[in-house]
C-alpha cells in the first residue's frame, strides 16, 4: 500500500489544485508525545498568499486538543487506495488506538512543523494555525500552509468526496475550459 | 437547457450531501433593483443545525455589495449541463451585463429570501448572512441555509469541481462504505 512515487515541492499558493475540488483529507497532528490522524471533509481554501485553508475540527475529536495546543497539523490527501483506512480513521478514536500503527500508515518527519506527514498520501500540506478566533464559536480553524509536498504521478489522483450516509463520490473525468477563461481568472 | 425535473424540499441539515464533495456553485443575489450571479468554489459546510455554510466572496466581485447589503443570497448547484454558463459567469462582471439574460438562466422567486433562485440548477439553497465578522479580514461570509430545494433526479448529479488553470474535475463513480461506519458517524 505504501506509495513509492517521489514527491516534489509545490508552491503553497497552488494547493487549491488539490483541496478546491472537495476531497476528504486526513489530518495528522502531534503534541506532548501523542499523535493522531482524523478524517476531515469540511474545509475550504481561503487565500492564495498567504496560503490559507479554513476547516472545521469538532471539539469532540481527540485531534482537537493536539492541534489547538501544538498550533500545527498536516493536511494529507488520500486517494481511493486508502478508502478503507480513511473510513476506519473516521470511525475510531485516537484516545483508544494509535492510528498510524492500526492502519499501517507511515509517519514521516515534516520540514516546517512537528506534526508527522502520512507517507502513503498523494499530497502533504504542512500547516500552522493562523487564526483561532472562530474556534470557540464554530470549531473553525484557519491554517496557513507553510510547505507542500505532492507526488509527481498520477497527475489527477483519484480522490474521495463524502456525501454523507457512508457514500463517497470518486473524482471522475477531467475537462478543460481554459480557452474560455480570462487570464487573470485562471 | 431548462431543467424540468420537479424539485422537493430538502431538510436544511442534509445540504452537506451536495456541498461537501466540493462542487463549484452559482451564487445569485439581488439588492436595490440590481441582481447578479457569480461562480464560487471556495466554500465549506460548517454545521448541521443551524445549517451553516462558510464561503469566500472577494471584494472585487459585483456580487459582494449586493450580498453584504441585502444579507442574503442563494447558492445554486449547477451540473455539467451548465459548464459553459458557469465558466462564462465566472469570467464576466455583473457591472456590465445581466447574467440571467446573457446566459439564458431563469430567475425564480425564492421562498424565504428576496434573492432569486436559478431554475436550471439541480439544487437551490436559500441563505441568510449569519456572521460577517470575518468579512473585512478574509472576505469570509458565514451563511445560514434557511430553505433548500433539490431536483428529484438524478440521484447523483454530475457536478463540476474546479482545480484551477481552467480545468474541472467532474464527479465520478459512487461507492458506499456504509457498513464500515458507526451509526453516529454517518
Amino acid at each position: 500500500m505504501a506509495r513509492r512515487t517521489a514527491k516534489i515541492d509545490l508552491p503553497v499558493d497552488e494547493i487549491r489544485r488539490y483541496l478546491e475540488p472537495g476531497p476528504i483529507v486526513l489530518v495528522s497532528s502531534a503534541h506532548a508525545g501523542k499523535r493522531n490522524i482524523m478524517t476531515m471533509g469540511w474545509h475550504t481554501v481561503m487565500e492564495f498568499t498567504p496560503s490559507l485553508v479554513g476547516c472545521i475540527i469538532a471539539g469532540g475529536n481527540y485531534s482537537f486538543d493536539l492541534i489547538r495546543k501544538s498550533r500545527e497539523c498536516v493536511i494529507n490527501l488520500p486517494t481511493t487506495a486508502l478508502t478503507d483506512a480513511a473510513v476506519g480513521i473516521g470511525n475510531t478514536s485516537g484516545a483508544e488506538i494509535d492510528k498510524f500503527e492500526h492502519f499501517r500508515l507511515t509517519a514521516e518527519k515534516a520540514r516546517r512543523v512537528k506534526a508527522p506527514l502520512i507517507r502513503e498520501c498523494h499530497a502533504n500540506l504542512e500547516c500552522r494555525l493562523a487564526d483561532d478566533r472562530l474556534v470557540d464559536r464554530y470549531n473553525f480553524f484557519i491554517f496557513e500552509v507553510v510547505k507542500a509536498h505532492v507526488a509527481t504521478a498520477p497527475k489527477h489522483p483519484r480522490t474521495l468526496h463524502y456525501t454523507g450516509d457512508g457514500v463517497f463520490m470518486v473524482s471522475g473525468e477531467i475537462i478543460s475550459r481554459r480557452s474560455l477563461f480570462r487570464p487573470q481568472m485562471l
